[in-house]
């Protein structure tokens, strides 16, 4: 089975490898690439079955309308929010999203990001250019033995835990639920508050939901331990942004960040101008093989769905 | 027991914190600081009976001689080739040195320095400063999966090893003698030519001796995959410079060095002028931690020196 007539919409040309276009034209009579505001949008997507669509790409009620022989959604991301799922469902349309494909490029951007500011390697390597030789003051701290909290102990915080376990650090967790197997290989469960002061290291992967909206409140930003280092790849929203500002402008705490599309800049630039604060784009998720196994995803979601045993389903 | 009279030599008041001079100086009589070329060196260790000198001051057998009363010689590094430690041991003099205090500073180093090249860690930290918000450009590798190749399975190579593991990479060794112990964690040995061709990654940390000279000699280097990191935290004359510079010049290995005293700087210039090529200044073993346990050691070595049971003697 293939699909009749397939439009991707916000997904570029260079979004896929030559050898997975190929793999796509075989599961599609017609292929058609356009860019979100495009004025031809509604009129191509009239007898088209199919629908791919990059990260945030609205998929609106009015747009499903448009596509009256629409079965299949496939988003290009992990989230779907911008997907009208409900409407969709109740006109049989199945949404498959890209999920997992990321785990490991975030975990490991996690401690990249933490050593460059444990070791100082952006400061120490412009010294290394300059030919300075000798070591040059201490910089910074081990990982080795130091408490380090995991928050959120979902696929990417286990891998960070684990990884952690490496290091030879003290992993706790906090988590919505216990995760006995990661208690059986050293992670220890603590609850909230008793963890957050004892971590020399936190790092913070659950899932973006009401609940964990300002889990960093500032009571909790307050008891964080002098000389911790934070580290977010999660939304700001669960912060409270003041109250980091205030332990940032005394610097006895680190924060490593990465921007996100649904906070404002400039709530990132008022916390920029502080030393221990590092900002990253949004790259964490980004690797030639976290790109690839995105790809594969996507394809794969294709094949399953034209067999009839779709995965990824997301409504 | 204590010493009569200390000679510190090339060692600064900053190296040691207050309270381990206090404990320094509950061992000793009395203590004089001095620079390795302070023209009293020579009058003052008249009537001393232990030295502690700095990394690479030399104690040859002149200053030997100027000592009569002489017992112990502590050296304030692993390092102790500065020492004439044969003519000290035909004088009944005990060479202490301090070892072991950076292994885990070296080894979090190395892990570092590699994801900061993997995920360009440099321009990113720029990019998010400049306030660029987007991924913008598949950054490098992750260590998962990866042929990650350890030469010199030492204490430092071991913890490299164990970190690797936990980042899910496929660790192999390569090591004068086999390491079974390490082996039944999963840690792969293999001849040092069928390992090298097979890496991702390389990191090298065996001891510098005649034998190690030009281990990755012209050959080798060759043999070295198209993409691989090669990390190096020894001296480089274990390196082919010539070979490494032709690689280096078409871009398809990168490697990451740490400058060190025994090389002329000429070798490290001509090197950093190729992108793939980063080099440090000598911070791998400097963390707040290793350098308080170096403290410790140091200062223990005296204690147990004074009980009659030294221990870390090397002549």
């Amino acid at each position: 089975m293939k699909f009749d007539k397939a439009v991707f919409v916000g997904i570029g040309e260079s979004s896929l490898s030559k050898e997975n276009w190929t793999k796509v034209d075989a599961l599609v009579s017609k292929r058609v690439m356009l860019k979100p505001d495009d004025p031809q949008l509604k009129s191509q997507l009239a007898d088209a079955d199919c629908i791919v669509n990059g990260f945030g790409v609205q998929i609106s009620k009015e747009l499903i309308d448009a596509a009256p022989k629409l079965k299949y959604i496939g988003v290009f991301a992990t989230a779907f929010n911008f997907v009208d799922t409900e409407y969709a469902k109740s006109k049989g349309i199945t949404v498959c999203n890209v999920a997992g494909y990321s785990t490991e490029a975030v975990a490991e951007f996690v401690f990249g990001t933490l050593l460059e500011y444990l070791r100082d390697l952006e400061g120490s390597k412009k010294l290394g250019r300059e030919g300075v030789n000798e070591y040059s003051g201490a910089f910074g701290g081990e990982l080795k033995g130091k408490v380090f909290g995991v928050f959120g102990l979902g696929s990417i915080g286990k891998r960070v835990a684990e990884i952690a376990l490496g290091f030879g650090a003290d992993v706790r967790y906090w988590s919505r639920n216990r995760k006995s197997d990661y208690e059986a290989k050293g992670v220890k469960y603590e609850p909230i508050d008793e963890l957050i002061p004892k971590c020399d290291v936190l790092t913070f992967h659950f899932a973006h939901n009401p609940e964990t909206k300002n889990f960093m409140n500032a009571e909790r930003i307050q008891k964080v331990k002098k000389g911790a280092v934070l580290v977010k790849m999660i939304s700001i929203e669960a912060f409270d942004v003041d109250a980091l500002e205030k332990r940032l402008s005394t610097g006895d705490v680190a924060f490593i960040f990465e921007y996100e599309e649904e906070t404002p800049k400039e709530v990132f630039q008022k916390l920029l101008k502080y030393k221990t604060c590092m900002i990253y784009p949004s790259n964490a998720y980004a690797t030639n093989e976290s790109m690839a196994r995105r790809q594969t995803i996507l394809i794969g979601n294709i094949e399953n769905y034209l067999a009839g045993h779709p995965i990824n389903k997301v409504n």
